[in-house]
């Protein structure tokens, strides 16, 4: 069997007025650094955050899987292989199962959605904090205290490959 | 076409704690109030705010449908259509889809999934607070202030349906 | 749990030239029998063998679902349930999954991946022969016999819905 | 945008007695063409056909990307991309959807739900002949002559990946 890791990056689409150039550095650095140890990038395939970690993923060789919603033609110009799923926002839970490990940057309600599928499906689920979306009320004070699964919280890109690497 | 309203309850299952009776009358008031209104009841079909809700349209008269993830064995004895998807967690996007409105009740990451599914696209989704779980967590003051798409917020399952049948 | 049997009928669109009044009387016997006997009938809830096994149902004051590919608004007038998937043509698989056992009438591309389906996840399957279309090709002489698994192969639905139910 | 064709090949799994060492060429000869124009080879990450399509793409220093079922751990040894998708037999739809072109070898009901799934979606589809199982049947004299759409019928994998390139 393949022992490369499948690691999916979820946050959000280039139309997110949360994004900004930091956040795009991060999502690109967690997109190096997992192709740098040898992961399989997967993401949702379209802008934003998943092109900014498909390019990082490709500046450093790697592999990048684009789960597509709908047609091939909206893949963002880094993705190797690019699949039209036709699943609309069902694609979100494609996402979250085939990957052995999700990382979440900034996002929305479909950011949300991952997040909370990965969680469920007992996915180890690391946000990456300080970027602001869901990631970031997400990890608000005491929020998840009664939750009994929790993503892991991270502050870095760094930190999060790592963890991702380590479960 | 079929004018009847499909609203879907989305919560707990049996075996979470934060379940009390008081949180499960709320879900079979809101499952009592939509069949009475006409509305068909959707739900996962399992138990807790699943087979309360189905529990309460049923003693007002009304149709149940259970969009079950594997067997259909494993449907509330308040269901009156299981469906056995063999979808798994991906039954909780169908349900997002198939009604024309959702209302939560107290719920985990599963629950956060429906409601973030049914936000994502749009839509009417109606949180009932005071019932513990990600529905209070979600309306935590001023958590959401910086989406632009939110789930409405009430306190009572009165509120709700009401809110459910005027979208 | 609820005992009573989930049949699926599967057939042509309305827009199939192959369709005949002949064919369509088969197809409403169908849906009539089926509920006559207590059964709920599931179908893709569009024209054709669709709508006439969903009116027959309905003659005989039965409940009928229609799992939609796209919007609730498609349905045929003679739809109780109509659930918009959003699924496509993913909606075929569903169909075969959450019914008990599946009949088929006449039929091109869209049925012969319902009764394959149907056929490859075990599920009981009966055709319908001398109803045009992939029922009819299905069952030409000595065709499946080197199919370990096959449909059982009937000529009216009176023996359909009896085999539907003795499974 | 990526502009690598995606041809999927479909067939049966190992457990087919049907299948022997020249249909198993057939399709590993497949996949190496696939491969040696450039094509990313998607299947069901499987045994018997899919196994041999991918290892026949390995040889050729391609791509190969495994649609599982379910668990990752059950892609054969020729996967560079195994995608656990948890939708069990839905998968075969997914299948269909993701690729630019089918090619199909041997295969029973299962490759039947994928060429009929892959001829619905309006995909161009082409059946190997004289590799046994529904491909051969479906290429009986005349059995589709009334189908208006139809699958492209070839008896040799050049003819095969020649047409899936020239779509």
């Amino acid at each position: 069997m393949n022992k490369r890791k499948i690691i999916a990056v979820s946050g959000s689409n280039g139309n997110d007025r949360n994004l900004d150039e930091r956040i795009l550095e991060k999502a690109e650095r967690t997109g190096f650094l997992i192709a740098e140890r040898g992961g399989i990038l997967v993401c949702g395939g379209l802008g934003g955050v998943m092109e900014a970690s498909a390019r990082g993923a490709k500046k450093a060789g790697g592999i990048t899987v684009g789960i597509l919603p709908w047609k091939k033609e909206a893949a963002n110009p880094y993705i190797d292989i690019p699949l039209a799923t036709n699943l609309g926002f069902y694609r979100n839970t494609l996402i979250a199962n085939c990957a052995d490990c999700m990382i979440a940057i900034c996002g929305r309600w479909g950011t949300l959605n991952e997040i909370s599928m990965s969680v469920s499906i007992n996915k180890p689920t690391v946000v990456i904090t300080g970027t602001a979306g869901v990631s970031d009320i997400l990890s608000g004070k005491d929020l998840l205290r009664k939750m009994r699964k929790k993503p892991l919280f991270v502050k870095t890109p760094e930190e999060a490959v790592e963890a991702a690497f380590s479960f």
